[in-house]
């Protein structure tokens, strides 16, 4: 018989799978003596096991519950539901990885009619032991029975207006004694039978509501966000509960051993004295700094910092702990690695590894490659910046600079980057909830008037490493009229604003932002990253502008350089358009020699930022009706610029629609059917390179052939190349180094990838083309379906965001499997999809051993790192 | 030194992948002592080496055939160039497989202005000496100098016209001599250089014309059409003239050792005294039946006739022969196995088998699975043949009965087609030639006006087993003014005729077609094929119709009945769209409720049809904006019709709306999404099983879930599948056995297939999807640049008509492996793409292990067969 259920004493922090995170922490916690509320933990493989048994929780598991919570009453001489010292016990979801508040949570659970008195009695204070039964009541029914918990206010505001008082507190004992008699009238009608008196009823059905919230779609789209398997499950934990708001010398806090938002190395968190844990976090009452606890009760405060830095040392990293003073005993509720701004991050390993408590391989892994996002985000361009005026100052929350328009929603937002993905945003709510994720992905930052550093609007934010102000209390929401004021000037939907969260500073206004710069403990990380890696990181970069911005985050080539977005630019569309409509060759020639000469800038340019950093040309690629435009009135006006007739410019629009443009005419089938337009390119390409070797540098470019699914094509492409190559070096009298390799990006490609690589110098995969040919499925067109896929649970993660290894990665595999079998380690390997940029799929490559992944400018230090941590974890040999 | 020529003393028929099928046969032939002249074979491996070499014939070769020159000189004491006994030279090419007519032939090589006065003196014909070195001018020019000959012909005419005469013949040796001077003139003028009179230059130009005239286009078409690989290359037959155009004891013929249309045993042929070979192939005169040479000479007749049954008993095959007899004298130029009907083909194995010449595996593999077509199609329906009258009479070149609208060039019947796909059409030509082919494939039949039995229309339309009537001489044809006439009644284009090629009847009226019957010698040969395969047949049916034709034709089931194509009936389309523009689930149900009756009523009748044999049927593929209209108009209409609103529907259909439809929301992800569409299919299938066994049937029903990616997606499926299904029982109170299986035509099937069989009873190759996918185009798009694939030789087959076995293939093996590793024999595996009816594909079904194949219902007989070929060659363990 399996085991489902552990002593909290019977664990340890290496049974984090089994046990869940919290779980595993609380086991160790009690094995190095620490003061925690004893109790047991129902393991994720109970949770596998009530989903595969159809949501039904095993004899064998209520069994072990029950032995595990007897054993539990014997440790403190309590029981269940006794009417003069009952057990009361805390029910928490605990996962493998942190889900914070992604799932359910029961507290008091073990009060009943009898109960309740037992705790007034033992508490000697009637009033809390009855407000804690309503509040069970209302929790219990809300979080077990998905009974709406306005049902219940209502009754409380009622009482309240009954009473003519407007505060909670100024309810007495009797009051809420009434109160408890209504709530369960009230669930009895809503629920058709009575609230349930038996607490071992209560319990199982509490641990079956938080087994039941793994499955809830705020969970789910936290999973896909954060890459988490929805296999995994989750633990329950039952713990004993410890009172926080049992009176003055009574109280609850949170705390980090670090600064979470710095890295300082200083005990920073918030309590609250008389008060439940849920108020803290939830950020309904503002705490005090844990600095105050000193002044407070200087003694507990020792004590506290003392358990601080033992886990701190036990763990060897920055830890965030739940804490609650039980009439003035401290009980530790709960320790894990505590989440941290990237920058803090930064700080916390390299003190760290001064501090000789870790490594720098250790360091290096210790800094989530994803959480660098943050960092290289755009500031506040200071100029502007000075000119600007705050119009009011929350907290720092997620440090970073934000400009957007004001939106009060997250269904808002959707609504409007659907129509324009570019819209900037600025999330503005009086305090966010786990509902409001999606809503905080999309936006560039958020902004809340309620709640405190470790409210779920800043804690959430800073894991995005999105910028966030938080507990802007002059801030006055009004989401129903879609507008917030602040010292009585409206702000509407839509209007601009700047929030700055690494100063708390809000500005009623647009402030333009500037980029970022690797530095200080950012470039020391990064040095120990890049001392550490296997993989080399190039950038994707059309233009020189991008080129030099991967170029400063630390760039070693480019490694997708897309043509045709230069034939996009004003000055040459027209040209190329000239160059479609020709019906013959010596027509598309002599608009290909207009596009020449700019396209051969186009590379220079590039070429002088990358210096001696190799550059990876890719040849034209899309289908040429994305040149033309399609509309009657566009056409008509097109016709009459390139002076040809409005019927044969139609004529030639129609005549390249496809049916398919993803599967259609394009890339390397451009030049097969026109080859003129390679010997254009590769003329611009190899005539660029000269020139600029003529001023000293040495560049060498690599020509990149697209869409290849066969040898022949490529072979047809490379011998158009080589040959005007020929011909360009023996007009200059200059022998230039150069290579010709393909793109992997059709299946057949990597199919066939032992035949292609006999002419391929390179391969590149193109896991964009290679997920969407794989699947079968188009990224444009898939939006329709895969959002009910994931609500189905039939994907769970975004295969274009994350290289899917089963399918996408096993031809990756097969194809430098058979790459490096023809020519050895002399081919060179890497990808220029946008998963280059992607830490999980950045392994993935790593394992397979290719040379290099290419990203966009932006994510080439998350590349470096990413590529460190892969090769820390699996070192290539 | 590789040995590059070969005399015709020192080869054998083996040598055919070294020497072509021509060489090899005339170095058996003089092997076994027949009467061939001497020469030798030029080897296709330096055709090969021609090409590798840039089209540049290597010093070795060049020797090689000096060498192998001087002993043929050697051989018959004749000089190249003498004066007073030259040796003169045909040069033919000849490559591995036949390509009748497809390359180049050089005769009378060897003669200049010396030699040509040696020829007269040896002949004692100055006339004949003459008129052989115009002719060779004329066909070198045009053949190996790419000189229009009308420039000669017009010399030719005008000599003609000064003199008075009109016929050749009426021109003597003076005449002609003169004619001699002005075509070298001629020659001169437009090729820039003398004639070249060294007789070494002529053979060295002629072999490489030989050499480059295997890429001319219309041999690229030809080996495009019959799979055969342009890397072969082609040999060169250099052989010593001898001349059936010396008078009335000269002449030429070919011949079929049994009828090459009816499979009779009897010599099958036709001669000319005192011509060229030419002139019997091209059909400008017209000869004389070879049963006819027994009266003009009989000891010539009897020796060619022995000659003719060694040679059947030598290669325990028919024979197709060319004979010349020069003064009385045979000599064998050229034996092969013949060409010839399917109806013949069936007959000459059937009867070898019976004469004891070879067994029933070898009759098997006589004959070609593809040349049963001719025997599938349509004959004329009986009555309305007896109400019709011919208008006149031609050959019966290649049987089979044809209906169609007049054409007379393959340019115009490829435009006719191009609008409208299902034209009906007939070639009509005055003689065709190899630039007809492709108009040939198009139309359903070819008659042509003049021309014998072995003209070029009458080969290739047997060797394509299409429809032909040759050499109807009454009909005249006006291809300018787009008609003809016969017997002063014109026949514009586009008017319907009909023709029997089984007959030689033409009709200048339609007169309907009925189908073929598997029966005699067909149902004979299918028999002994059954004994030898391994590989089932099933067909693709969609409704009764069909499937009553495929079991006629002997399937063994239904592979692909595809639901889809019952939703556009006429009756049930409303309610399709009805369901379409349901935006709720219940409005969904409503209109799928109406469906379900019909549904169900389309099954009952084809499990009818196919009794005991399994039926396997596709759920809904198709995205679903197939069944909405697109027009601004056709919406309005269907909005009315429906009774809802214009914006409303044009909504829908916009929302519909798809970049890549093939990569869209099609297939199983309608049933993600959609499950009541899967629940409505699941019950009619089910539902109508039940009915029919009920009246004593035994149906057992194979669902098939089409374009499944992922394990998950057909998990989903498969459970609203087997819980409709249960539910269906239950209902019924019976107990059904079904399978539920998927396709794999999305390349992640095949590479994630181990997996997938987990939960598919069988998988069924949708290659058609499979190919599009894999290689990354679509079928409808890539035919705008597929055509210039061909042109440049990058692709030399068509994808979608024989299974890519490099790229698709692998992944077919990949995914066979794979399921048998999961379930053993237990999973089926099948294929129903449209290369399931084409024998190349169908050996490499049969090699990589399916367990069958699902093809069109006229395609079933032709599978059979291709299916024994696969197992007789490559016996199944």
């Amino acid at each position: 018989m399996s085991k489902f259920v552990y002593l909290f004493s019977e664990g340890n922090a290496k049974m984090r799978e089994l046990l869940g995170g919290k779980g595993a922490n609380l086991a160790e916690m009690t094995s190095i003596g620490l003061p925690v509320p004893q109790g047991f933990t129902v393991t994720t493989e109970a949770c596998t096991k009530y989903y595969e048994d159809g949501r039904v929780l095993a004899d064998e598991v209520v069994n072990q519950i029950y032995d595990a919570l007897h054993k539990v009453e014997a440790l403190y001489n309590k029981k269940f539901g006794d009417s003069n010292d009952p057990l009361l016990v805390s029910v928490r979801s605990g996962a493998r990885a942190s889900m914070p508040g992604m799932m359910d949570t029961i507290l008091n659970l073990g009060l009943n009619d009898v109960s309740v008195e037992g705790l007034a009695k033992l508490t000697n204070n009637p009033r809390f032991a009855y407000d804690s039964y309503r509040r069970f009541i209302q929790m219990f029914a809300d979080v077990v029975m998905e009974i709406d918990k306005a049902n219940f206010e209502a009754l409380l505001d009622a009482r309240k207006e009954e009473k003519g008082v407007t505060l909670d507190t100024d309810l007495d004992a009797n009051d809420l004694k009434e109160l408890v008699a209504k709530f369960k009238v009230r669930y009895a009608e809503l629920k058709g039978e009575p609230f349930p008196q038996d607490p071992n009823v209560q319990l199982l059905e509490a641990v079956k509501a938080v087994f039941r919230s793994w499955d809830n779609p705020r969970a789910n789209v936290y999973r896909r966000l954060n890459n988490i398997p929805y296999e995994w499950g989750t633990a329950v934990n039952v713990q004993s509960m410890v009172f926080g708001n049992m009176g003055d010398d009574s109280g609850t806090g949170v705390a980090f051993s670090r600064n979470p938002a710095t890295g300082e190395k200083e005990l920073y968190g918030e309590y609250l004295f008389n008060a439940q844990g849920e108020d803290v976090v939830a950020g309904i009452r503002t705490p005090h700094p844990i600095a105050h606890l000193k002044e407070d009760n200087e003694a507990l405060y020792e004590q506290f910092k003392q358990v601080s830095e033992t886990l701190e040392k036990h763990y060897r990293d920055m830890q965030d702990m739940e804490f609650t003073i039980e009439r003035g005993k401290l009980f530790m509720l709960q320790t894990r690695n505590g989440k941290r701004t990237a920058q803090a991050a930064l700080k916390i390993a390299i003190d760290l590894v001064n501090e000789g408590l870790i490594t720098k391989q250790e360091a290096v892994l210790m800094v989530e490659p994803k959480s660098l996002d943050a960092l290289l985000h755009p500031g506040f361009d200071q100029k502007a910046l000075k000119a600007a005026k705050p119009i009011t100052k929350g907290l720092n929350a997620s440090p970073g600079a934000a400009c957007g328009q004001v939106v009060f929603t997250a269904e808002r937002a959707k609504e409007i980057v659907a129509e324009n993905k570019n819209a900037k945003l600025i999330l503005v709510r009086l305090e966010t909830s786990p509902e409001d994720i999606e809503g905080m992905v999309i936006a560039q930052g958020v902004l809340t008037a309620r709640g405190g550093m470790t409210s779920h609007a800043a804690v959430v934010a800073r894991g995005m490493g999105e910028c966030c102000v938080a507990g802007a209390g002059e801030v006055l929401v009004n989401e129903e009229g879609k507008y917030f004021t602040v010292n009585g000037v409206k702000y509407n939907e839509l209007d601009w604003i700047s929030i700055d969260g690494s100063t708390g500073y809000v500005y009623g206004e647009k402030i333009p932002t500037v980029e970022a710069a690797v530095s200080g403990d950012f470039a020391t990380l990064m040095q120990w990253a890049d001392e550490n890696r296997a993989l080399k990181i190039r950038t994707n970069a059309d233009n020189p502008r991008d080129a030099k911005v991967a170029v400063n985050f630390g760039a070693e080539g480019v490694g997708l350089c897309r043509t045709e977005h230069m034939f996009f630019e004003a000055d040459r569309i027209m040209a190329v358009r000239e160059m479609i409509v020709a019906d013959n060759e010596a027509d598309r020639r002599k608009a290909l020699a207009k596009i020449l000469p700019m396209q051969r800038k186009d590379f220079e340019e590039i070429y002088e930022v990358m210096g001696p950093r190799p550059v990876t040309i890719r040849y034209l690629d899309p289908p040429l009706h994305e040149f033309l435009p399609h509309t009657e009135d566009e056409i008509k006006e097109l016709a009459k610029e390139m002076s040809i007739s409005y019927e044969s410019l139609k004529a030639t629009v129609d005549s390249l629609h496809e049916f398919n443009p993803m599967l259609g005419h394009r890339g390397c089938r451009l030049s097969v059917t026109y080859p003129e337009i390679a010997e254009m390119q590769t003329r611009a390409v190899i005539e660029a390179a000269i020139n600029v070797n003529a001023k000293g540098l040495n560049v060498k470019p690599e020509i990149m052939i697209p869409l290849v699914g066969d040898i022949k094509e490529l072979k047809y492409v490379k011998e158009v190349v080589v040959k005007t190559a020929e011909e360009v070096m023996a007009e200059k009298g200059v022998q230039l180094a150069y290579k010709v390799g393909t793109m992997i990006e059709v299946p057949r490609a990597a199919l066939t990838a032992e035949e292609i690589a006999k002419e391929a110098q390179f391969f590149s995969f193109g896991t964009n083309d290679l997920t969407q040919m794989t699947f079968g499925f188009s990224r444009d067109d898939a939006g329709k379906f895969l959002e009910e896929y994931y609500t189905r649970k039939v994907f769970e993660n975004d295969p274009f965001a994350h290289v899917d290894q089963n399918g996408v990665g096993k031809l990756m595999k097969m194809a430098a499997e058979a790459g490096r079998k023809v020519r050895g380690n002399d081919i060179h390997l890497g990808i220029c999809g946008e998963h280059g940029g992607d830490p999980a799929s950045i392994e993935f490559c790593h394992a397979i051993g290719l040379d290099y992944v290419s990203c966009s400018p932006y994510r080439v230090p998350i590349a470096r790192l990413a590529a460190a941590h892969a090769n820390i974890k699996n070192p290539r040999k």
